[in-house]
């Protein structure tokens, strides 16, 4: 279903948007990336199709959240974005073209260069995947880890929870308001805020499947037990009454770290718990473990 | 068909390859990676399953492969390999676990560090997709361009054309001879004659997709024509008869380069042309335009 023509279409789009010189115009072998640092940090996400999207999303959604969950791991480890390389499964002309106009946004959002990558045929009938790598250049170097979570710490979130899965009901509902599902469709990672993080907090990591899994995890990672103040959670108005699942989503890229007892972070954020020493619980919530421990969070969503 | 077990497994196997401390045990948002120079080389290559390798296939042969092919990108642009990040669309465990086999076989061969990814489940019936992100640092900067024959260069190729298509040929018939198979199932990356032949080189590239076509593509993207004399082709004896089929078979990973007329390589390697002003014709072989100049070479080929 995916002829020369198409890839060559979607080369040519992709050509217009890979504005750095060192894409050399997506014609070589490779991509030259010009760094300044001596450490750099590397992320890759892949999105496919009927487990991250659904055919009938916007293509241009599609490219942004990839890009938006890249710039989120490196936000999570206090980096500049620099630049991006993607692997393609080529879906229909018009797919491929809405897609590259999304990605164009995304990058022109993010200031990150988009440098190469490859194309690759689909075989009929077969659900499509997208892979992204990004590269950024870390304020602090070692980066920030979900593995530094210390007992007496503080922890803490940027932005609020549960936007995505308000934005999500709306278009599965068929909503047309773009302001209310923008946090779904068009997320916005917390690169500033990472890299304003980076060298004061102890551990720190993105809320990309939600936040008692993610939660769950920097405990684990840390060997601590972490305890969180459901009330403190800075959960949208929309779902004020449904606090406890706006926790198990995910979606919202939000940074989740901890500082030292007594610390002010630089950036907006949220006090919403404290790190206890390591125990067999690794997460408490007001005080006890959380219901549906299997449940803490949603790995692969569909709208 | 894809479990949390098979995904969990798969990373579990992971983790004991990804020995590089930036890779940190694969359960952090990103992986760190050290680089001495302040300019890398970085490329990405994806294969699907059934336009790129058939489920009867040895899966630690597409891993192989798939290295090889980003490593032989690398090499064309005269960088040494440093790190890969991989996005891994799940199969089945077996599959699974056989493919890190031959992934650990590559990262130790060519000695680069497997540093992170993302893996995702599959949809029921779908073909499966992988891609690998290679970085690199080059020995020289600007790293050689596919764009720069100049007319007078005299063209070169390292190894041997046609190993791949007598190897595709004998695996598609059955043969369980290892060493006639190996160079379509394990291609070795010219990595060191790259990183030798970087500061010597008009314009490199490697012959992954067919000689002519790649040659095509050089003088193309270097607005010359290139001219060669096929006897000169170094055709694997198998094949001796076969010399115009050898030429449009890729898979072979030989770097294609050019040099001043007069001088030598510092690596094994056989001159088979010679760079030409441009004209409307791309490419000569033994002075005339190529038979069935749409069939130079191969994207997509099965076994």
């Amino acid at each position: 279903m995916t002829g020369q023509s198409a890839e060559e279409g979607f080369i040519a789009a992709l050509r217009a948007i890979a504005r750095d010189p060192g894409a050399r115009g997506l014609t070589d072998d490779a991509a030259e990336l010009s760094v300044s640092a001596s450490t750099l940090v590397i992320t890759h996400d892949m999105m496919v199709e009927g487990v991250h999207w659904l055919p009938r999303q916007d293509p241009a959604d599609v490219a942004w959240k990839l890009v938006a969950a890249n710039l989120s791991d490196l936000a999570a480890k206090g980096a500049q974005p620099l630049a991006l390389v993607m692997g393609y499964m080529l879906g229909d002309a018009a797919w491929n073209a809405r897609f590259v106009e999304g990605l164009d946004e995304a990058v022109v959002r993010f200031g990150v260069a988009l440098l190469g990558g490859d194309t690759v045929s689909t075989p009929q009938g077969s659900a499509r995947s997208i892979g992204i790598t990004a590269i950024g250049q870390p304020q602090v170097v070692p980066s920030p880890s979900r593995a530094d979570a210390k007992p007496g710490q503080a922890l803490w979130i940027t932005g609020t929870v549960g936007g995505a899965l308000a934005g999500f009901e709306a278009l599965r509902a068929g909503s047309t308001d773009e302001a209310l599902t923008a946090p779904f469709r068009r997320p916005e990672p917390h690169v500033a805020a990472g890299e304003a993080l980076a060298k004061h907090v102890g551990a720190m990591m993105d809320v990309s499947d939600g936040l008692l899994l993610d939660a769950t995890r920097m405990a684990q990672a840390s060997g601590t037990t972490i305890a969180i103040d459901s009330s403190a959670v800075p959960v949208v108005p929309a779902l004020a009454d449904r606090r406890d699942e706006a926790m198990r989503w995910g979606d919202d890229y939000n940074l989740l770290f901890t500082l030292s007892e007594g610390s002010t972070p630089p950036v907006a954020a949220t006090r919403i718990g404290t790190v206890m020493a390591g125990s067999d619980r690794p997460l408490l919530i007001d005080g006890t473990p959380p219901d549906s421990p299997d449940k803490l969070g949603y790995l692969h969503r569909q709208p």
